[in-house]
């Protein structure tokens, strides 16, 4: 049986895999300067960090060194968004067994040492982000390790930090209210019937076509991502091969809907603890 | 920086996603009921039994918890073969370096315990391997942890059950004659300029090119497995989508080329411990 950490690094496999997944690296498409083996090198680089979560590690620890292992490659920012809902799946996996409440129950009890670990992680790859006000240059996570001083004298824990980013950050979102996309989409993983990498597409493109993600809001504004999410939804019992152009379209505009991929892994990750079988 | 253990997994995931690979699994080419996302819940399955190789576990027991955890996933026999040359490279990368002398030092040294482990590993994968003639059936490996008190009595370590499998199993040779495939592919790997997952193809070309693959030998018959090798030898400068075309009617044909596969992955594990990059 694969332990939490490895269950969490096959979910990043199994979503980079996935195909069509409009705007995102998968089987059959790369992006420019971002292709599929950094995925794979990114999920391999991350396991020790998601080892440590397992094991019990703080969980902004496990994160930084999640994402110090997944920025050993080229390609750049791989799977940032997945570790940073991965990390807590897994600690409330290993600690009592996966559900919003254990999850949320991680995520209560993190620290300013947790926040501090978060920014760190920063220092590691570039992750995009989006522009801040001025007077929220403090604690911009791109500052990375330099903000953490401020993190402390403010004593800002990382469920702070992260009920900050939201509503703007889909991920802080599922950080602050018990994941209830990721829950909602590996129900839609579970009681599916198809091939896992099929269903790790369709539960893709549920997420897209439930919500704008808002990487697209943040990257080419809200009217671009609600204008994809609208196409998903259309989309949603069409043939695949009208999926893959939607898929090829995006990619083509330079559209990533990366928040929505980063809650499909997640999403994985709880259908493989359930006992979902590849 | 990956530790040999991870290099070995990451090997495992190029192996499978570099493409074409004439009549194996690759990124864009799925078997009869063994697929993509077998191979990699089987190289993450895999970790701690080489993360064990690397931390000094014997071969034997560390070859069987691979393939005990590769095997946790639907498809079948996935990476037996690429365990079997792994198990001991990985060994020899975390003890001295990784050489042709240090991966024959680790062989030598293996014992009858280690060779009981090897049998042990047949247990939990259906693994193809030929009819032997009625003589041999004491150490036939498919009666698996049953042969372990014959092997006992014989004294046999693990190199002595390999060199008895040379030179009809291509792994077995490697096994006995310091690697030399490997290290000539991972040399071709070295040296290529191009992307890691077309290196990874072009590796497993020039393999199959240089010899008959012994797995299609052992399925097919000789003739066949010299055909298939004249074919690759043909193709080594042609254009990728001639390669594409020999690699669909292979898999038509049901010829898996799974030796060239598995020296591919350890040329690929090669070239990423002396720094080739992802």
């Amino acid at each position: 049986m694969r332990s939490p950490a490895a269950n969490a690094e096959l979910a990043l496999l199994l979503e980079v895999a996935g195909t069509p997944k409009p705007g995102n690296v998968d089987r059959h498409r790369d992006l420019a300067g971002l292709r599929f083996e950094h995925f794979l090198a990114g999920a391999v680089g991350a396991r020790p960090g998601l080892a440590d979560a397992e094991s019990g590690a703080p969980v902004g620890e496990a994160f930084e060194r999640a994402v110090a292992g997944m920025s050993d490659q080229s390609g750049g920012n791989t799977q940032f968004g997945c570790l940073l809902l991965l990390t807590p799946l897994v600690r409330a996996a290993a600690e009592r067994g996966l559900t919003p409440e254990s999850v949320s129950n991680v995520v209560e009890h993190t620290t300013v040492a947790d926040a501090a670990g978060f920014y760190r992680a920063f220092d590691h790859v570039d992750v995009a982000v989006p522009d801040l006000p001025d007077d929220a240059y403090a604690l911009d996570v791109r500052r990375g390790s330099d903000a953490v001083p401020e993190l402390e004298s403010r004593g800002l824990t990382l469920s702070d930090v992260m009920a900050e980013s939201a509503p703007a950050d889909g991920n802080a979102v599922e950080w602050t209210s018990g994941f209830p996309r990721t829950f909602a989409a590996a129900d839609h993983i579970e009681s599916g019937d198809g091939l896992i990498l099929d269903r790790a597409a369709d539960a893709f493109l549920f997420l897209l076509a439930d919500e704008p993600d808002s990487l697209v809001a943040g990257q080419h504004g809200p009217e671009t991502a609600r204008e994809v999410s609208e196409r998903a939804s259309e989309l949603l019992d069409a043939p695949r091969a009208d999926v893959a152009a939607f898929a090829d379209d995006l990619v083509a505009r330079g559209v990533n809907p990366g928040t929505t991929a980063d809650i499909t892994s997640a999403a994985l990750f709880v259908a493989l603890e359930r006992g979902v079988s590849v």
